[in-house]
């Protein structure tokens, strides 16, 4: 279905007004795409960039459906809209890019894990389980530590527990018990690399893919991308064969990108996103289109963008704060400094291991390109954990 | 003097909303720089993008004085505030990026020449008149014709005359005289190329000098841009030294533009502009750094970023709208198909031959390029010169 094709400004609404959206509302400019915001604060990174913001909680259904009601087509900064309230927007006759039924997978791994094994789509196994004794049953059938994670809403490490026995098991339960949350257990594996893949795809199937990029991660929480990742171009091939049937199996439009792990010579899903997601943060100046600009162009049912790399080595590091007194502003000015690289920074208030923007260096080998970017993220305050700055293990 | 070089977002105040100030409220934003603009009107193509607006005309001295006193420094989109306001600004402590003299100078087509003979710069030889005939005396004296332009305020082939003889010279003096405009009469050369040179400068004096630019022009109108220009690297490189010694001896700081003739084997000037400019569009999405970007780091004292070109060859082609029922909404699904093109679209409503756009391609040479920039414009409905289109000759 066409939106808007025609001789007004198209109007993308946003629920979510994060650095997703920021860097969105940064890429519509040149397209004269009029991107309207609702923001749970006016503060928020992207409002404070945006013309056109609404202030209201994702989770209230008025707000929401008056804002919907301003938009030519909606889409979304994350996954904290309830799946009803999007089935009652597309009932209204609302123009949901990812659909609701697609968001509602995103938001349920699972459901998401029967449809990787519907699809014949390899992950490491997991189950819903309701009991301490169903974690540990599984644990005893496929082997301890397990992980267990929270079935929704978890993201940059929280949400996720490695639980060594059976003890664990019990006392994990309880807590999430007491926090009303339901519980997924997963097979732990050995994990050669990570890597993820970044598409955008329109409604009628048109798929661009990004090169596979190599994530590192600490605690759950990412922290470089080496594109494209210096991987086996088997399994570089068989990650973007996944990813793009992951994308027809959730029918995604916009963006998708999907984490995984090597395992012992073979590529598993591990999570997936049906938006913007830092997986794609390099494609900003790193590509000739930015995830941001083909997540605008997808959701709009236009024409994708080229995905050429535009150099042959592109490292982005995130830039998490060291301290709430990091001092980003001072900062900017030794991380310019550095030859080749950009600066991306999210407007938000540091605070510890707060991710308050990205640098992204290009060059001609990832070696080169990552020692710029890793010396910006040091002069903008950032922590590089590397060299000693570590993060409390999340707990629940 | 460093501008905001400390714990708080740095403003940067904009008077004028077009174009160029809004490609700078896009660069600002990963750099997380508060952009404030002083708009003649809500809706100018910037206004509509940015967050912090205010409505003035820029020749109404308390509202520009108003605004310049919630910024830390002050830039331009044109070059419309007189001359004396600025001075009045600068007095009161305001910081101007370029500085009041230095615009004065950008604004003044004589004081210009007398600066370039000054520094031994060459440019064809001109004349402030105060009747028509000394004119015809120059004319006698350099040969026939002239070209006599608006000593202020000309542009886009606006205030330029081809003058062939002692009796236009006389009919365009009286119209002068009711428009109340002062005249500058100069030698026409014969144009092998016209080419410009921007680079980005800061107050202790750094610069970068971006590639040189060959520019197409029809009517005093720029139409395309081929980067790296193919010409002589001798002539490149007296282009390079000729924009270098004009920004010295302007004290510009921010973007300058220096708009070149190749004439008889020589490099001679012809316009120059203190600010982002239409010959330095490739370098959005062409060049590691915007001429946007630099011109926002030049005026806050930051270390500019480097101007590598992004690919071997990079052609941008003017958007100028065929007509007022130009549907560039409509159009660009088809500009976005064609591989490879960057759309940037103002937001400003067509009307026959208005600048509401324009397109950069990247390439492996200039014709690869130029043919798919070419077809993006066609798409978008921009006019297409070569092939038949046309515009009336200015007139005063």
């Amino acid at each position: 279905m066409p939106v808007a094709n025609g001789s007004r400004v198209p109007r993308v609404g946003i629920v979510g007004a994060g650095q997703l959206a920021r860097m969105t509302v940064q890429t519509a400019i040149p397209l004269a795409v009029q991107v309207r915001l609702l923001a749970a604060s006016a503060d928020d990174s992207a409002a404070q960039v945006c013309r056109h913001v609404a202030v209201a909680q994702p989770t209230d259904f008025p707000a929401l459906a008056a804002f919907a009601a301003g938009c030519d087509v909606l889409t979304f900064d994350h996954e904290l809209v309830e799946a009803r309230h999007l089935r009652d927007l597309e009932r209204a006759g609302r123009v949901l890019r990812p659909s609701a039924e697609t968001m509602a997978i995103a938001q349920n791994k699972a459901r998401q894990f029967a449809l990787w094994r519907k699809a014949g789509l390899p992950s490491p196994e997991k189950r819903a389980v309701s009991s301490a004794e169903e974690i540990v049953a599984f644990g005893d059938e496929h082997g301890w530590p397990v992980i267990v994670k929270a079935a929704q809403g978890g993201y940059d490490g929280r949400g996720v527990w490695v639980v060594p026995d059976a003890r664990a098991a019990a006392e994990l339960w309880l807590q999430a018990l007491d926090r009303g949350l339901s519980l997924l257990v997963e097979q732990r594996v050995a994990i050669e690399h990570e890597i993820a893949v970044v598409l955008a795809r329109r409604p009628g199937g048109e798929t661009v893919v990004y090169p596979v990029v190599k994530t590192v991660q600490r605690d759950g929480i990412c922290h470089e991308l080496h594109v494209p990742a210096p991987i086996d171009p088997t399994l570089a091939a068989e990650a973007e064969r996944i990813a793009r049937a992951v994308a027809e199996a959730m029918k995604v439009v916009g963006i998708l990108a999907v984490e995984m792990f090597v395992s012992e010579g073979r590529v598993l899903i591990n999570e997936i996103a049906t938006r913007p997601h830092n997986s794609g943060h390099f494609s900003l100046g790193g590509a000739l289109t930015s995830q941001f600009e083909n997540h605008l162009r997808a959701v709009l049912d236009w024409p994708l963008g080229r995905i050429d790399l535009l150099a042959p080595a592109v490292v982005t590091r995130n830039v998490l704060a060291l301290s709430a007194g990091t001092n980003l502003h001072a900062g900017i000015t030794a991380a310019l400094a550095i030859p080749g690289v950009m600066v991306h920074l999210y407007g938000k208030q540091p605070r510890p291991g707060r991710k308050v923007g990205h640098v992204t260096a290009l060059g001609d080998d990832l070696d080169d390109a990552r020692e710029r970017a890793t010396r910006a993220v040091e002069a903008l305050g950032g922590i590089i954990w590397e060299r000693g700055a570590e993060r409390e293990e999340a707990h629940p």
